[in-house]
């Protein structure tokens, strides 16, 4: 959308200017080595010469000497660096990007194993403390630091978030791999009207009439719900198979639990042989111990091949079941629907060397709600979509 | 979509059903050990009793003994399977699946590490061969097995290429991950119309009349084209930052370069120093020397931040640029296209602690296509969406 500078405007805007000797605006290009703030803290370069480069997260000017605290996203701690009072200037303070060079020392504090005795800082960026909405030293609610998308990461809060997010990814693809997954990644553009009626989210090119005959792909086609059907074609070819990605439910709700996009874990698993292969939690049969055994009455099934982890406060975690395997039945009841020709395909699957096979999905933002005890879903994705809103 | 199966029904779907005194029909849930046919190459298991599960990929009935491969998904080879003659059945053959128990032996062929000597194969789902559109002995073009996006994994061609897409994720995401960069999940609706106009698709519950103003989301929203603004609000907090996720254009063209939907890998690096930054291919002005060497004549800028690779066969591969910094530039350019307001919270980022900043995108299939050699674009994402198809 915007048009990249080319390099010669960039090189002079870059070009260091002076400013009381000392704390210079512009970008530099020098060594010495740079350091991350969470490499920093390793250790290995105290007495040696570096360079920092991030935000500044507290600003605390005394007679003898400035105190900084420069964060750069990766740790949730950040660096002390302490600076000379005469390096002070106007542009230095809450929120403004530095480069800061100095020497790595131990510090004598308990509280941080190293800090930085800075002998030059450079204000990359600078920041209107009365324009920014975040205020120093000020603990910003989650709804307050919400309505700012586009600033929330530079938030403590919030970048935490975005670290263990990024972790528990990383997480759920090496739990898959190692237990042979095979990823794949499933179509967000389906024809499939996946759980029958309401709930989807049509998708046209602008200015489409939006008939019965979609334009575009020549049929109607939807935002994915699930990965289900695509993970049982290639249950015809693979035993364990996974997908993760974005799911769409276009519900008419704000309410802390629900999203309009938001991410699913799917795992489908052929030649199953019962509903434990796809739980460890408890059996069925376990479950209905439990219930027989409490003082309250419930009504169930004797037995059932399907599975769902409701949870306090977060609602419905994961849900799993054994698939329907037998085409006379399936062919019927989609017959009886009038789909016999949309879903022959699925047909197909259970015609031609079906196997057993079951799965589960996993709501990702709930399962982060669950291990952090965050209240809101919208505070655990980065862009939360929902009725009435799509920030950015 | 489909209900799951009460679990007594399964179960007696599953008792076996003896046919011949040797092939069973239906599914059984007992020992030995249970291997997948990548694990019984490793030859640890050769001399005892195993079983195997898969598909019938080749089928060969002699006087004495019957040959069979049999694959599961977990690597290009399909396991030997010897069985004696007298096994045969009429449901066996290419296509079923079947589970095998016998012991595992070393192979007398140079072909092969270990074969199957099967004990007992029980026909788990049957392949009819007239129907199935997948014959045994021939050799199928891609275009052929395209047809049959929902039959096509059970092809060594595309199985390959399904378990390649999956390392190469993987191997994405561990590169990322090995830099220090932070993954982000970059939406996939937006309200951004990033590249100016065009190409896009807009989203809404079915029924809705796409006026100016959408009604889900009481803003007209669409599906992304490039996750670059919102990486770049990420770069306001952490210093390296990707996503990797699906992408749209409503291109319509139906050549073997483009889908409706394909994968892009996407990073943004803060505190960029020089487009060298970005790319370890070549300089700018080392490109420049080659072209100077070059008998034909070109014309460039003498200098420039951004690079795109293009890829004989291929297209552009990838392409990245340093963004612009610029206050004071972007706001005239945004009021000159009356976008000053919404897009306020982009220059926002350049307000409060900004950093110069680039990135690249790569598009995940024609870099797959470039490192497999594949012609089509369609071959190498599991379901292809483009102008008038999007099948399943």
């Amino acid at each position: 959308m915007f048009p990249a500078v080319t390099r010669a405007f960039l090189l002079s805007s870059m070009t260091p200017v002076c400013r009381s000797g000392v704390t210079v605006r512009r970008y530099c290009m020098k060594n010495p080595t740079k350091l991350r703030v969470s490499e920093a803290f390793l250790d290995a370069q105290v007495g040696e010469k570096v360079r920092i480069q991030g935000w500044v997260r507290s600003f605390r000017p005394q007679k003898q000497n400035l105190f900084l605290h420069v964060n750069d996203g990766s740790s949730l701690k950040s660096l002390q660096v302490i600076a000379p009072a005469a390096m002070n200037d106007p542009l230095l303070g809450f929120g403004c990007a530095v480069e800061v060079r100095g020497i790595l020392k131990k510090s004598p504090h308990s509280k941080q194993p190293v800090e930085l005795e800075a002998e030059q800082i450079w204000v990359i960026g600078e920041c209107n403390p009365v324009d920014f909405p975040f205020k120093i030293k000020e603990r910003h609610s989650l709804e307050y630091i919400r309505q700012f998308l586009h600033l929330r990461c530079r938030t403590n809060a919030f970048s935490s978030l975005l670290r263990i997010r990024s972790e528990a990814t990383a997480a759920v693809h090496s739990y898959f791999k190692n237990n042979g997954f095979l990823l794949v990644h499933t179509p967000t553009i389906t024809s499939n009207d996946c759980e029958g009626a309401g709930e989807l989210f049509q998708v046209e090119p602008p200015g489409t009439t939006f008939a019965n005959e979609g334009s575009f792909f020549s049929v109607p086609v939807y935002l994915t719900v699930s990965g289900q059907l695509h993970l049982e074609v290639m249950s015809g070819a693979f035993p364990r198979v996974y997908t993760f990605g974005p799911t769409f439910r276009a519900e008419n709700s704000q309410s802390r639990r629900h999203l309009a996009e938001f991410f699913m874990v799917e795992a489908e698993i052929s030649f199953t042989e019962s509903i434990e292969d796809l739980t460890k939690v408890i059996t069925y049969t376990e479950a209905i111990d439990i219930l027989k055994r409490s003082s309250e009455t419930f009504t169930f099934p004797t037995d059932a091949a399907a599975v769902d982890l409701l949870v306090p406060g977060v609602g419905e975690l994961s849900g799993g079941s054994l698939r329907e395997e037998r085409l006379d039945l399936l062919r019927s009841r989609l017959g009886e629907c009038g789909l016999e020709d949309t879903y022959s395909w699925y047909l197909d699957l259970r015609r031609f060397g079906s196997v057993p096979h079951g799965g589960f999905g996993l709501g990702f933002e709930r399962y982060l709600q669950c291990i952090l005890g965050v209240d809101n879903i919208k505070d655990v994705i980065p862009f939360p979509r929902f009725s009435h809103s799509c920030l950015l």
